[in-house]
């Protein structure tokens, strides 16, 4: 079987493959452009680490002890004086059950994936991404390499990967998977990473590839070894050259520990608050995208009150400084073991959807300025464009905005408003008069939008 | 032992009690006025439903069942039409499990009373009313009559109702607990009510009250009997003569088929915005006190989605109406099994608290204006007022507010708005023309109010 | 209600009442004679203690700490040198999980009623004693007074006291209930015995009676205070007069800590292997019964091996020399908390079952000999006598077996063996010649039984 | 690494190996004595099915249907006629839960490795074969190809194969595995065999012998492949040639559906009753091996009443048979989920224990006789020899044993008994006059041997 195959690829590459195992190859394959358009993904953290949901409650150690996905990990590092309160936690609550044990308990019984993709295209989301299996290794379909270790054998008793998929496709959402390549505790792994590679990763990435058909394949847990060790690049030429979505799908940067804005159809940050940029590459521009949570964790933290949670209006203004710089907001929701979104991240997503609606034209298919001031932390206008329209979003409601280095406009309007906008121009200078409005008329909350045609 | 008691009663009706037991002496005593200052309290539904914590979406049948509390008697109501679902939802995700076997998943792990409390002071609430003990029968301290159906023996192994109390007080809130007098299921009060009334219900009602010292006791649960059958008459001569509470304390209206809206400190409506009003008895004002919860149930209802919830705006608005008229609002919240209180509930909180942060000055210590145009649900201006001072609250803003039948003014501001505010007074009409205002200078949002001083 | 029901006692007593509520009186009624005839009966202990039913291996410190129906109780006399062990093992393997909720693993899937009557039966056993309440306060029937803490509230969710009932009597065997009077941790009973005893303990034990009609009542847990406390007189007034098995029943002596082998249908020692005696009481004979598990513990105890248990033949041993001295075995089998009868326990039924149908003769219906020499521990020929025909059963095979004080026999014949028994007799000395048998003719193991007809 | 390891086979096979992958040369293997001479070994099922511990009563069918190991086939045969039990029993006491969450309930918390061995010898065993892994896939041991699916990862929390082998080999006895080379429900397994084989079944097998250098390797489960997809021969030439046990394991005939009574170190029947015989093969006597439980089950059934047990002379009388046609005797027992061997099952083996004390002579290190007339069932003297003495065993006590065909003897003495016995000797023919014997003097029970001493 495996001779028969490697034939077969070799055939491939004379004939019809358009790429090579190798970087320099795999590099030439553009972006596709669904991805730049999009700006607005959900990131779903959901797993067995959803029963326990626990984290401590803050981050400020920098070690990501707020993440609730890695409680396994931490229950293995107690060592480290960042993490004792997991094993104390866990102690007092689950006495000497394994983290494996609680993969009864998440039974995901009022999982309803019509529901949640509603709620993801109101938000205003245009992709999605599930983690199909994270570094604990369960995986969220049945995957034939992890007998008795995913949804459907234990615990929920469902294909929740497929059924998500179908809901999301349906509302013409983009489907994609995080998979993370290492997993903490396989014995296998740990041991032998190539067979690990061989027996089990691979074939649960073409798996996964080839039953659902996702549009994004979101790779992590890949800093243990380089890209030839978890074989990226034969894996990528697969995915470009033959698989069922290699027209559409695409990838991010984490192929290995020597791969991170180097290689992937996306680069990729995380809790990093736009500060990375896109980037030519083999004359191809890459996006970047950020992700995290509406909190300080990934996955549900039982131990998040309100005070963790960003505002619907600091989640809109994270969204345009993104936007602004060229980059997509992948913003993620934790479930619940029972399968419910918290309402508290409905509520969130929500007042995104809200702003959306009003000032999406200023976010989907646009690009970033090159003419706008370096953004800073104090920065209050940010600009988006769109063929030859600018926009121009204010986080801060002021009297009057200042633009430099704009063409002379033919006509401006505060998107989402009736009335007319005043505003003058002289010297490439461009002031516009913001007009009166009280909360009988004005059009959204957080920040505001000037269209600007030329 | 028992006729001792009696006698030592007998022996204080004649020398030291102010009150006999009968209505005609009960309804002698005042309402303690910090009931009707506080205007803003905190319901909590808390018991062994918050384990299932799951009811229909929807109240439309009028008959209460998205109540999530009342999951157990749903499950034995299967042949009304309204409730099949309940029986449906069981079965599937719980087999043949008894209600009472949820007890043992009641764990309130995360309980935290202290941050609790913190949330409802900076919410605005002044009081807190805990449900000692549902129509389950399952009580939150350890009741000596109620062994092994309470939070100590089973469940969350620890007393709900004492360490709440604790934590409220510390915050100078006043603690109330809500006390049902049937139980659906007890049954020595099935078959024979005198021996429930006699060997529990009185024994459980003294024991809370000279344990925690609350200063509301919020009946329920009164309708199948009347008062007489309850003992409430003597219970109360007890509570208002003897108990250590007897000066501070309020109750309820609900202690008999044949006492609502006619004996008690207060009277109630539920779910009833603002239909009430307050009532002169025997020479004192009773207060009312509307009681619902943020969403549709009073227990947490996992089947409840952003879309069940009132908005912030909702509940603002819903709590001037009530103010307005002289009554209290009386919130629920719902926590989950585990101790927490919702995060959604954490952020209506906020919300109401940010609102009375800036207008508490005309809410606290109020009574309702007997000038005031009747409201009707089309009204935007609500009146309340304080000594000499009126307070006129708008829902909407609007370029001017005409108020009839009021004395001129010597001043008037827009709480929390630092310009002056402009208006005119003619022939009883003062005209308030509302200040420009903008997103950066708007002291708040939902509801604005202008303070009148003469 | 209770003044009717007084008034109504106040009649029965000067018209037709028996006994009055004193000892003096309630002494004179006979003890019904099924019970003395009857000699062999099964005591079952089970309850929640099934669940972890485990105990200490040897009870060598004379303080029970074999008995795993005495788990709870030891949990929480820890400070006692002989128990850590519990504490130990509960932590272990339940953290911190309450006794308690053990309540829902006691489910009795497979319990067969019918099976386990038809096993007493053939093990030759004519009544049956079911712990319907033991010290842990949870009843095997839905009693009332403990709502939730019984058989069908929780755990089972069967009226295990009725089932076993209705087919031990199908069989026409004897049915009879353990109850204990005291529960440990009632608070109730801690605070106010009297209370306790009016309002859940009398309550009880008349509606056991009233329901299911048994007729022996066994009680227990008396220690703590005198019969006045526990109203016993009152209780047995009631019993003998009024209820429905005042003809049939008997009861223990177990009524106070004043009471044992003092008042009672007949008197009660527990592994005492026989140290007791019939006595003559208000010139009615007390038969006495002795009570044992198979092994150490009366509640089935996981921690039990087969050096713990008697062999069959050490219980027939012991049987006979009960019997001989005038009482009655109530041998004890712990059942699973799933429902089962160990197998070891079916084993040995069936031991004592195979022995009882050859030499049943010499059990049921006899009374002791008063001519026999006096046991003891090296006894090997036993006495019992029915009417005329005197029974001598030896523990030990030998070659001749002398009897003094006897009549010259008529016949003797070794029961189940057909051959004939030759002897000689000679100055009130009979001498029997014991037949030559080999394993295939031989009637019985253990013991074997000379039938001397005068 | 493949690539190497093959090579280093390769030089193996031409410079040391004693053995090649093939048949003909693995047969020439003789089998290690210590296995034929130690006639009785225990054979242990234990693993997730001991948690349900349920089949139907009945073999009846001929299908295994009381198998309670089969639990899990059983649940997914319900179109057959003879399994509807299983289902109905799944649904009415678990609900919808999966097989695979019975795991958590297989504590074995009270495994007591030590005291199981110590009963295994007094049982006069000498060796012992516990499942490692059954169809269920379900590993005994820490086995990295099984990850998250055994009884270190979830349930027991011990490496419970390594901890019994220790401790049965510390009292000399020989440890053993069974392990099955299917799963019914691995998925890989069912669609990719050859991978199944080369990534779990093969590295599987290898690291239990390394690990844990057994003597026995029993396996099963074969029949649905030939040897060769199995990779038998390969295997076994690693076993025979390099495996740390090379010298002294021996194997059983289950390596394909090609294999059963062709290759192996023994050949095996199943609740056979001695229906096999010893053979020889290429010049080498392989020895047979009966195996069946003390009920009709092998996992443990906790359906299985008194009547379902073989009693001890059953037993005893199934071992004489069988060592009387050169078998041995493979006894199973069912340990329970929390790891005690059920004490009716120790009274099995001290029952053959107590046998074999008295009797033992005439068992191990025997051969059968090859004079002895043909068995039948309704033979009653059987016979083994070692060297020149010949044994007589005889299942039923008879005055008088005639034997044929042998010599005459010096001297004959009756096992365990002091007195002497006479016989005459004529014509070759041999009678034996049994002494006399009563209950105090017979040496043991349920068969007895005459040692015949030429």
């Amino acid at each position: 079987m495996k001779k028969l195959f490697i034939f077969s690829l070799f055939l491939t590459q004379f004939t019809f493959a358009q790429y090579q195992p190798n970087w320099q190859s795999l590099d030439q394959r553009p972006t596709p452009t669904w991805f730049e358009d999009a700006k607005f993904g959900i990131f779903i953290h959901w797993g067995v680490f959803s029963v326990p949901a626990w984290a401590t409650k803050s981050n400020a150690d920098g070690f990501g002890s707020g993440y609730s996905e890695w409680y396994w990990q931490r229950l293995f590092a107690p060592n480290l004086k960042i993490h004792p309160e997991f094993v104390e936690f866990h102690k007092k609550n689950y006495g000497n059950r394994t983290y494996q044990e609680f993969s009864q308990d998440f039974k995901a019984e009022l999982f309803s994936p019509d529901d949640w993709a509603k709620m993801f295209e109101q938000a205003g989301a245009k992709y999605v991404v599930l983690t199909s299996k994270h570094h604990e290794g369960f995986t969220m379909w049945p995957s034939p390499q992890s007998w008795n270790w995913n949804a459907v054998d234990v615990g929920p008793h469902r294909d929740l990967a497929g059924d998500l998929a179908k809901s999301v496709k349906a509302r013409n959402l983009r489907m994609g998977y995080y998979y993370s390549l290492y997993e903490w505790f396989n014995p296998v792994y740990k041991s032998n990473v190539n067979q690990y590679v061989n027996e089990r990763m691979i074939p649960q990435m073409k798996d996964l590839v080839s039953r659902y058909q996702p549009d994004v394949l979101w790779t992590d847990g890949e800093w243990d070894h380089p890209a030839k060790t978890w074989r990226s690049e034969e894996f990528l030429a697969w995915l470009y050259n033959e698989s069922p979505v290699k027209n559409s799908i695409v990838v991010n940067d984490r192929w290995g520990n020597d791969t991170k804005s180097q290689h992937g159809s996306f680069y990729t940050s995380e809790y990093g608050h736009g500060g990375a940029d896109n980037k030519e590459v083999t004359g191809f521009v890459r996006p970047w995208e950020e992700c995290r949570g509406m909190g300080e964790s990934f996955g549900y933290n039982r131990n998040e009150n309100l005070d963790s949670y960003q505002t619907g209006e600091q989640l809109v203004h994270q969204l345009i400084d993104i936007v602004a710089r060229g980059g997509n907001l992948l913003l993620n929701i934790g479930p619940t073991a029972d399968g419910r979104i918290p309402v508290i991240m409905q509520e969130r997503l929500h007042e995104i959807g809200n702003w959306l609606h009003v000032n999406g034209d200023a976010i989907y298919g646009t690009r970033k300025w090159e003419k706008a001031p370096p953004y800073t932390k104090d920065s209050q206008v940010y600009f988006t464009k769109k063929g030859t329209t600018l926009y121009a979003i204010t986080r801060k409601w002021q009297d009057e905005i200042v633009i430099q280095n704009v063409a002379k406009p033919s006509n401006i309007r505060l998107l989402g408003f009736k009335g007319a906008v005043k505003y003058s121009y002289k010297n490439n200078v461009l002031r516009i008069i913001t007009p009166s409005v009280n909360p009988s008329n004005i059009p959204c909350q957080y920040a505001w939008t000037f269209e600007i045609t030329p």
